[in-house]
């Protein structure tokens, strides 16, 4: 395993605590409960959002917190949900008469723990409630899903649900909204490589030399099918073809197009697959208001890439367009 | 050869096409010569800074192109310099009255090509002048270079230069203000694997499944040393050490630092250098005035991470905090 780690135990909180030394203005770091927290929040005038899932997915999900994104998050270790305890924790600590929303991503782990913490919270008289994404097309059920995976399209209902929180949406309103994104948004990747979580110490899957996992999951879970790799424009137009037909998109719609890293692929063959992707938009009628390219929801250091498509109204094109901060910005 | 790549000929110019594809109204692209360049360059009002260097090191260099940044950039093919001619023609595209600026990192055949193309403009009449980046301390002398390497260190030359030049700057100032910050910027890498050129089609140099090139170049050029895998935290100690007794860094110095990723590292492993790096400025005296964590400069998918430190003042805190905006954004 060559990685930049030293005891596997702890690396998930020098993680964290690395993403809070490099944000003292905007970011705490709850070490007892993994939590990354914005430094002004929570705040009694609006909603909190809140995520947790398993650590590996980097920048999703700790370092999509900041303002007009994500209040809180609460990872657990790489590639595994966060204990229930940590999930309650959170929610406490972002505890806002308006209410707290937890986005969700559809993993049987990630579901039953921040169920039980939702649960314990509402018991308690917090006034809270959660929504579940599902925007990967590629499987029906998987091996840690009842139903489809959540993926990339997760960062839009964060966006959204960030932007409109900010601007004092209520808590009903934002599960309105998160429902819309969640409808309107469909993904599917391809993975070329395995990846190595530190504490396992070896790859999750094994895979060919001259092979790709067609509709991966972003823990390494088995997709559509296992095939020959292909040239970059024939493993997009797959991709392309499963997602847009799935809403279905339609000619004319406005929509934002991420292609999304799974953490080792470099940005050159990301923008070699955006080239693609937005040829066959083009084709198909469809405008891209809004274009993402890079690495939003990770599997590690594993080669290769997603495919998102959201469908926009006016009110999406604002909201993914409101001001936001987060820890990977460039500059 | 697991890529996402079609022609391995096409894939800097499909690349290109998708980057430009990707940003309509801030970027054109002039296939004849490989050129990115800012879709409102030139005007008379200010000096062009430019650059051009092998593709492969993306964001580097054409990912800089933008507001506040670069205003044109003309890659060669990956990990080769941009030919003589790709080089003048873009000198020529953003000739201004005010002048052209050209920042070289320092490779013989950047250097060469670029010297000629500056000769040759200047000859017909046009005011162009280049400075040569020169940050990494790994070693003296290289497979590619008499002198110092120049590596991510090369950012924050852009970025103030950058910055400048949209405040007005002649000519002359932004050659003063190069060398100031080149002379005050030092980095050091080390990479954990190699990578695969496109139209190579096998890694670039071999390296054992225990071991890392400390001080490697971003074109796989070796280091000080081939050594056995360290825990992270020995990793930073050692590059830290290197890089802050070179300038040499002072107690009481405000500092910029960047862990910068070659590609195939996620970024959770290089918040985990991060922390230590911190936790070494703490202890040096230096004071973290800002920080930057990502892909900068990177060696396609290579296994990886730099460490830059730049000492500021208040010139270049303020340069560094200006507006800019580039291809490579998240939101």
């Amino acid at each position: 395993m060559k990685k930049f780690v030293n005891d596997p135990a702890n690396f998930v909180p020098e993680m964290l605590e690395g993403v809070a030394l490099a944000n003292p203005e905007m970011l705490r770091y709850v070490p007892e409960y993994n939590i990354i927290h914005r430094a002004d929040r929570p705040h009694n005038d609006k909603v909190s959002v809140i995520q947790g899932s398993g650590s590996g997915h980097e920048p999703a999900h700790i370092m999509a917190v900041g303002p007009g994104m994500l209040d809180a998050a609460s990872p657990g270790g790489v590639f595994s949900a966060p204990p229930m305890e940590f999930c309650y924790e959170c929610i406490k600590l972002m505890n806002s008469p308006k209410g707290v929303l937890v986005l969700i991503n559809n993993y049987q782990g990630d579901r039953m723990n921040w169920d039980m913490a939702v649960e314990m919270a509402q018991a308690e008289g917090i006034n809270v409630k959660s929504f579940v994404i599902d925007d990967d097309v590629a499987v029906q059920d998987s091996t840690h899903t009842v139903g489809r995976r959540g993926v990339a399209g997760n960062f839009f209902v964060i966006k959204a649900c960030g932007a409109a929180a900010e601007r004092g949406a209520s808590l009903d309103d934002l599960l309105k909204l998160a429902e819309k994104v969640n409808s309107q948004v469909r993904s599917m990747g391809v993975a070329l490589t395995s990846c190595t979580p530190p504490a396992k110490g070896k790859p999750i899957f094994e895979i060919g030399d001259d092979e790709m996992e067609v509709g991966v999951g972003i823990h390494g879970e088995p997709g559509r099918r296992r095939d020959k790799m292909k040239p970059a424009d024939a493993i997009v137009d797959e991709i392309f073809d499963a997602v847009s037909s799935d809403l279905p998109f339609k000619s004319g719609d406005r929509v934002a197009l991420m292609i999304n890293g799974l953490g080792g692929t470099p940005i050159s063959e990301l923008y070699v697959l955006y080239r693609r992707a937005a040829q066959r938009c083009s084709d198909a009628g469809l405008t891209i208001a809004r274009n993402y390219v890079g690495n939003y929801c990770t599997s590690l250091e594993m080669a290769g890439a997603s495919l998102t498509l959201l469908r926009l109204d006016s009110e999406l094109e604002d909201l993914l367009a409101a001001p936001a901060e987060i820890a990977t910005r460039i500059f």
